[in-house]
């Protein structure tokens, strides 16, 4: 298989995932909702989960063109399989508390994934830590907004 | 990385697309939707889905054990994202045509999955064989019921 064979393939993962922001939008529930002052203005998530996906589509095509890779390629397999979760799970069923349980469980795996990673290939590695970093963030998002919004 | 380690991981990735069923439950509107005459009884769903899940993980973990297994661990990593995507589309969403396009997807991801099994493992290909087969009998019904439902 090819580099751009893997990275289709893995594209194509990620728009499953990325799909679920189309169907689950965030909508005027999202919008009454208390935020927090570091919530970043909309417009910013969908430019910052393209080049997410994009990225770890690229990065994972990098591993998996390399031998022992398949520790890394599960590890891939289970943060698509939660990063798809989670989106419904909070802006579909609005469950915030088992949002932030799956966003929790994303976070371990991305971060697994990407030391599985960083063994194979450097910049393969390099290239999560964008993603671990913007889950951070999305896990304090998810942290305040529900302690904030008990009552909803 | 042992056959139980990658196992686990496999299985925690199933367990993330199981959960949607959790979330996401038929209820109400579903029971009053037309439904042929081959639609299964409600507890089947649960009990086929957790056979089908955990048969699975294990195909995956044996070939993952297997040399030169990247591409069938690239098209796990696409269907596990494909099959958390539709149920949150079909009971969260109720969108049945966006569902019927999420599970054509996941059969065709399935088909090659389950090819690139057998090709290094016998045992974790025949193990795809009964999920294919209820994804065509779960293609049939979503597509019967769209049909015969379209003034909902």
């Amino acid at each position: 298989m090819t580099l751009s064979g893997y990275f289709a393939v893995f594209l194509a993962a990620s728009c499953a995932a990325a799909a679920t922001g189309m169907v689950f939008k965030p909508g005027d529930w999202y919008a009454a909702l208390r935020k927090p002052s570091f919530t970043p203005p909309g417009w910013v998530f969908p430019v910052v989960w393209s080049y997410l996906y994009v990225s770890l589509a690229y990065a994972a095509a990098r591993v998996a063109e390399t031998e022992g890779s398949q520790l890394a390629l599960a590890l891939f397999a289970l943060q698509i399989a939660l990063n798809t979760l989670w989106t419904p799970v909070f802006f579909g069923a609005r469950r915030m508390a088992f949002g932030m349980v799956v966003i929790a469980l994303l976070w371990g795996a991305v971060a697994a994934m990407g030391l599985a990673f960083l063994r194979l290939d450097l910049i393969a590695g390099l290239l999560v830590a964008p993603y671990l970093i913007w889950l951070s963030l999305a896990a304090a998002l998810n942290w305040r907004i529900w302690r904030d919004n008990r009552a909803l």
